[in-house]
């Protein structure tokens, strides 16, 4: 098992020195009392400590045990998990980024992000369970009624009860428009919901004394089609009036899922039989509200591609200074011992600084996007909040899809780093890989993103959504355009920039004649619009790096190693956007010529 | 689970029509009597037929149920594995390209590596039992004494035993220079095996009655390095003189690895422990001697990615014609259903022609090869025998690390087409992806295969093994020079086959002065020349479907399909190459220039 170290120094260049959250809370009146940096600090240092102590330990036993359904249909989880949900619980932990009014810290959802992180990094399919119930309240928070938020958010604020999201059924994911499952009003009020949801994550768990479950489903004689859908909340145990537990709620794990990763999470089918439950939101708005569900959860989904890098990166470092192969090819390095280790080999480098420089910089882009996510939440003026929402929206398919594949490259890379023993379970890399494999599917695959970026976000809005941010790209290069030691990185991200757009009208010309040219290209197009973000961060980090030594630094080496990691990612990264910009205007008639019956002549 | 159906066609049309075997097979005299057209179509219907039958349905009972260690140190194989090996053996499979005079049908390994093929994609675990077998049979056969074969080689070829090739210890892998297994001589001529072997495949099990172990180990006082290397036959059982069973030898499984897939493969770790053995070949070249063993399995390691495509193609096409969500971007193409078949929008389309071109022209590219391999073996004039041994040496690299990195890409590609049911292990596409992904690690590592490639075969020869293939490729273009329906598939291939040469010349000049280039650039060089060599088998086959229309045909959608796929391939396939070509020339100081205690600052 990769032996994992919250990356501090890391975290904390890119929180003070990258984006100045310092000056963010500062500027918030809501975080402004509360989010001092000696008390983020304080937080970052102990949910450090609580995840290298109490939950990388338990990573591989959660992939070993997996979790277990019992004969009366309970759900048991891995050895451990549940008693460090109890110290997760007494730390004050589910309650961070929530209000004060229902039990919260009242702390920034993007010092939350940081946390999350470090939580994911050392055990994802854990991290799940806290992680569902923070969509939840989030969900809760914004559209539930004032009985609804002091019956349910209060008791997941604290973390006493958790949540979960049932959106998907067996003949549905993506398509929700079709979804089946049931809701019938009752004369008091409440609704039965019947219907059989599937791959529901934490769905069912000894870890809490009541799940809270967010579910969708169609009021009798709803409109067909996505604008026939409602929300609601169906507890697994029915709370009583005084807030003590009740009646056990008719629904139920049926089974839990056989999955290829994140084993120590339950995923569940989940069967509700007329369980009881309360409309959230309006009739019929429900993927609306859910949608705030989701957006969440996309960034926390960035955040497992993100995570997973750095677990990943750690193990592979560790082992390419240790494991001795051959010789470098100019000359014997460590001539004392039968071979070289095999960090010395060009290719092993190759491997460790794609896994480093995707990692550093996908760091930057979710804290990026959860800062701009606390203005939204929390900005005094509603301009800031306006722009601050264009630019999460925008960067939000992105983070979610290109991170996760980032993550999927990285962890695999990891495990070839280790050669054969990349293979072998006991030492964990193949795990990461296997648990990472998930996040580029579930909350909207990478062709969903896709399509959301390309089509809703950039195309929808004529360009407007992608110059929020290619204006920022442009202003960052323009200040720079006289900074020679950067020269290598501000030419081509300008001339990227500038190709970005051209691409985008170019599809969006074609688009006008044939609609599938937004599906032919919008993969093609994502890919190419994270390594550009990835590269505007990298930018923006070398210059960071570059000013701290110009100023005198007692940490020259960190700021150096900056400054080679971003030439790496321009040298040797970013051309990926050649392939990309070549086979995204390569139009939908390479695709939809084929015949659908000559795809096999079997 | 896929289920699992030979694509007959597609085989005849690689075998008939693009190589055309026949003449092939008629103008070697060793195969013109055995190999003729009749016997080779009934020879591959009846393997399809076993493969479908026997091998595909034990696919998953083996990732489900793996092997288990018994506490008398035997292995039992998964249900089902030990009959379907006692079937094959009757039908006498494992005889199939091995000599007459050993027992052997004498039939060409082109042939046999087509019925690897629809082995590996129906049960890959399953068919590394016999897949070892073959590697060690051709060892024996070239390098073993008469005596030797008459013992081990004819029990081999029957079927009765299995072989295994013993090279990794737990420090060395790689680099067998450093290995240190010792083989003391005994009087009676034998030697005292004893050393520590890990990662070996089908290491012990329980579907034959002896193993025969080749085992790489240093005589004493042999010199340091891959120098002092020798090759040893190492029996489960010692068989006596009369050909029957004796005593047990001292080798045991002293544990199973667990692994991220090819469960059903038992993965063993072997101890000897004075173990009897025979040297195989000169003492002190072993390793020269184990390079027949590693070719014929790099050959079948690149089979893995290549057979692994098509299974994760023909589950992903099935589902994706099935599976319904959301209408296609230009309006219902069911209107009948709650929605379209997923297989009408275009990034799914994409996944299914990328799964499909990198599929069909591996499959070209691993027949071609066995082809050269068949004359390498058998053909009458020494000239010829040259020539194909020049394009294999230069091929078996790329086959091995560009079909198995393409393997997983398409494995993956596979899982993403289920969406979430992908990552569900029923569905049987995850299994695909972990079985798979071992295969970019085994026999030598992508980074191990890149620099054999443009260090060992390119640049030592001056490129001069590179010109083998280019020349083929320029004569290829040149003929078609005129051919205007195929011209934007012979002008990319004309610029890009010119280019492959300028970038091996730019990357020969930097290595002079620095031999770090060449690591520095080697993986980028192979992924560049693999999109090269499947683009030329896709240009040949987009030629001789062409013809066969213009000719006219009762399969004009065979055809025609086979056109779009081309043009799919040089579309979206080949622009890759833009990418490889920036980075491999990116140079090493990009990589070089991190100070190893500078990777990360924890």
């Amino acid at each position: 098992m990769p032996e994992y170290k919250a990356p501090l120094r890391e975290i904390k260049f890119v929180m003070d020195e990258l984006l100045d959250m310092p000056s963010h809370y500062a500027s918030i009146p809501a975080y402004a009392e509360v989010a001092t940096p000696d008390m983020v600090d304080a937080i970052i240092a102990e949910g450090a400590r609580f995840c290298e102590q109490e939950l990388a330990p338990l990573n591989r036993v959660g992939d070993i045990e997996g979790c277990k359904r019992n004969e009366d249909g309970s759900v048991t989880t891995p050895t451990g998990f549940k008693e460090a949900y109890a110290k997760f619980v007494e730390g004050g932990w589910p309650s961070l980024a929530h209000e004060e009014e229902f039990g919260g810290q009242g702390l920034p959802e993007s010092l939350g992000i940081v946390i999350s992180e470090m939580v994911g990094s050392s055990n994802w399919s854990w991290g799940m369970y806290p992680g569902l119930s923070h969509g939840a309240m989030n969900t809760i928070d914004q559209h539930g009624t004032a009985e609804q938020k002091n019956t349910y958010l209060t008791k997941l604020v604290s973390g006493e009860w958790t949540g979960t999201m049932c959106l998907t059924e067996p003949h549905c994911g993506s398509d929700l428009g079709i979804l089946k499952a049931k809701a019938e009003p009752n004369a008091d009020g409440s609704y039965s919901i019947t219907g059989t949801k599937i791959f529901i994550s934490a769905g069912d768990h000894d870890m809490a004394e009541n799940i809270i479950h967010i579910v969708l489903a169609r009021l009798p004689g709803a409109p067909e089609g996505t604008k026939g859908i409602s929300l609601f909340i169906v507890p697994k145990v029915m709370p009583n009036e005084d807030g003590s537990l009740g009646n056990g709620n008719a629904v139920e794990c049926g089974s839990l899922e056989h999955k290829m990763g994140i084993h120590g999470n339950a995923t569940c089918v989940m069967n509700f039989d007329g369980a009881k439950g309360w409309l959230i939101g309006p009739e019929n708005k429900g993927l609306n509200c859910m949608f705030t569900f989701m957006n969440t959860a996309r960034i926390g989904t960035a955040l497992q591609g993100s995570s997973a890098m750095e677990a990943s990166f750690q193990g592979a470092l560790a082992y390419a200074k240790e494991r001795l192969a051959m010789r470098s090819l100019t000359g014997p390095k460590a001539p004392e011992k039968a071979a070289d280790p095999i960090i010395v080999h060009p290719d092993v480098r190759r491997m460790l600084l794609t896994q480093k420089s995707l990692n550093e910089a996908g760091r930057a882009l979710v804290y990026f996007a959860s800062q701009q996510n606390d203005i939204v939440k929390k900005a005094a003026s509603a301009e800031e909040r306006k722009e601050a929402e264009e630019l999460l929206s925008f960067l939000t398919p992105i983070a979610k899809a290109f991170l996760t594949e980032a993550g999927c490259e990285a962890t695999n890379l990891g495990m070839q780093v280790y050669g054969g023993h990349g293979y072998i379970a006991e030492w964990g890399m193949e795990q990461l890989a296997r648990d990472t494999r998930i996040a580029t599917i579930y909350e909207g695959t990478t062709g969903i993103q896709a399509l959301d970026l390309l089509g809703r976000k950039v195309l929808m809005t004529q360009g407007a959504s992608l110059r929020t941010f290619t204006k920022m790209v442009h202003k960052f290069c323009k200040a720079e355009s006289g900074n020679k030691e950067l020269s290598k990185m501000i030419k081509p991200l300008v001339e990227a920039n500038k190709e970005w757009g051209d691409l985008t009208m170019k599809i969006g010309m074609s688009a006008m004649k044939n609609r599938d040219e937004v599906g032919a290209a919008s993969v093609d197009y994502l890919m190419y619009s994270g390594y550009m973000v990835l590269g505007y961060f990298w930018a923006r980090m070398a210059k960071v790096a570059q000013e701290k030594l110009a100023a005198g630094t007692s940490e020259e080496d960190f700021y150096k190693a900056k400054l080679t990691t971003a030439r790496f990612y321009f040298t040797r990264i970013l051309p990926r956007t050649r392939m990309h910009a070549a086979t995204m205007t390569a139009g939908a008639a390479s695709l939809m010529d084929m015949d659908v019956e000559h795809f096999a002549f079997l």
